[in-house]
């Protein structure tokens, strides 16, 4: 198999971490050939981390050995670097979010259909264990059908350094976590949105939103709660799911969770009322222990392919693309609504 | 003190819960001197459990021993007894919802006006111990200004027996726990409603909601989420409180929960990335140990008076209502607004 030679644009904590992590598990298919980044601090790190770097991008673009190019700069700076890096006859590799707003990637779209290169966007949490358990779930019915869906992450510690700040470069939460979270469930979720109500969060006094939170019907009656927060000293569980035969927890990325399923007894089984703050509740009331039954979480949808590989086979012409241009255009549109609105 | 002669309308849950518990322990102010009931098995009951019964609901307003009335009917037979309680002379407490919509409250807000009788609607979740928790932290500032406040009862039982699945009778979920969720917030948060959102639940088939689920935005940034389940076979924290300067949780009815609070220190304390999922994230890590500190929950605002014991001092023009009814009216219209949306 021939290799397929990178370049790595951009030596942030993605670049490195995508120059010295997620590729480097790749070996036998990808071959890191070079680091450039427009920050002379960052291409000595790069230097140091033992990476062959360029003078400058020019010199990226010439270099016929490139294969491929994956873009891990600024948000505002993706569309530019991907359509020089096209029509130099690259194959782009793109961190999230793709661009700045669907009219940027509806250029981005005319030069792939010029140039016929592969362009994949690295939507990586769809192949994040804890959503591949939900995806499961949702599969196999184990509690039943799906209908709810609550998918929250929580820091506290405010929105990450420098350019993610500002506006001008594409920074804040919505693009940077609700680029993930939305791909998830729009992904999984066969079924078009029917409403959607989203709420930003400026609580720290930033000019780009520093979390949000969203309430999603779609056409089938799914609802989904969209939550991210950066200033949440104790956390909410990473995933709340209920179906028509139980609930499912996700609590967290280490996959603790439990899940709680009916056991469909014949006889209706009457819960005991319960003390509830100074008043009596049956409602309220846990299901009786012979109503339910507590089940482990399963392993997790499985991926037979990882981002990486898969894009060295769509550059092959050999498979379709797991990400799909077309799915990265719809989330970029619900967030520009959001934005926009 | 002269206590208080008391009738009990209507002997199934909440009726019996106020003669045998809640006025037992005020034997000091009250005297729960009979009971009334339509249904015959109710009555028997009421007799079994060693309380005097009255023949029929006329015996009970001509009884001129009776001084007050407790009304646990269902919701949509609430304004008549009450109104023929006022003009029989009787003082009321009345279940929660107060009645079925603003417009019957207007009624019954005439009759106080012309008979000069007290009428306080039992919103006793006022007094739960969790709610008082929030309320003293709210006060206290403990955790910093507090902007964000979730609300949630989860339970897997369904909507609770009989007449509560009946639209006619005032059932569903938002009347009935709804009003106790609103009610509480409403009455805490001193600035008015910008913008509510609410989503009703009707995954059982009911023709009443068996949950809901609202965003309140109020006109000084407090973002407020109120949730109500009764499908739920795993729950979520009742109560999830953003401050600026922490978080809290309290997770259940036995008050049980965690408040976690930040040091401010001068310098900032950087945290350290953490995978998650097949991602890194500095943004979602936990905050570094020297950072934060985890705190008891306060003990929670104390009550100077129980309900009944503020609707004695009430009736006897010794005291304002714990309970105003322009509050109740409040919560109703808010309601009203959600369900004939």
């Amino acid at each position: 198999m021939t290799k397929l030679k990178i370049a790595v644009i951009g030596y942030g904590g993605m670049g490195s971490y995508h120059a010295n992590t997620i590729l480097a598990k790749e070996k036998d298919l990808f071959e890191v050939v070079g680091i450039y980044d427009i920050d002379s601090n960052r291409q000595a790190h790069a230097i140091q981390d033992g990476l062959p770097v360029y003078e400058n991008l020019e010199e990226v673009l010439k270099d016929s050995n490139v294969d491929a190019l994956l873009i891990a700069t600024p948000n505002d700076s993706h569309k530019e670097l991907a359509i020089r890096g096209m029509e130099a006859g690259k194959h782009i590799v793109c961190e999230k979010p793709a661009v700045m707003n669907p009219q940027e990637f509806h250029e981005i779209q005319k030069v792939i259909e010029r140039t016929g290169r592969t362009f994949m966007v690295h939507q990586n949490r769809r192949w994040d264990p804890d959503f591949l358990i939900l995806k499961e779930l949702y599969e196999n019915k184990e509690i039943g059908e799906i209908f709810q869906i609550e998918s929250r992450v929580h820091g506290a510690n405010g929105i990450p350094g420098d350019w993610r700040h500002k506006k001008e470069h594409g920074g804040g939460m919505l693009l940077d976590w609700g680029v993930h979270l939305f791909d998830q469930l729009l992904w999984m979720i066969d079924s078009p949105i029917k409403k959607i109500e989203t709420d930003l969060s400026f609580v720290l006094g930033n000019e780009v939103d520093d979390g949000f939170f969203s309430y999603i019907t779609f056409e089938n009656n799914m609802k989904v709660l969209v939550e991210v927060g950066t200033t949440n000293y104790t956390k909410l569980d990473r995933w709340y799911i209920k179906g028509t035969k139980g609930t499912a927890k996700i609590s967290d990325w280490d996959l603790t969770g439990e899940m709680v399923v009916s056991k469909e007894t014949q006889s209706v089984v009457h819960p005991t009322p319960i003390k509830a703050g100074v008043g009596l509740t049956k409602t309220m009331a846990p299901p009786s222990e012979e109503a339910t039954t507590k089940k482990k979480l399963p392993k997790g949808h499985e991926m037979n392919q990882s981002f990486y590989q898969n894009f060295y086979h769509v550059v092959k012409n050999e498979e379709e693309p797991l990400v799909k241009n077309e799915e990265v255009l719809h989330v970029l549109t619900l967030m520009d609504n959001i934005l926009t609105r």
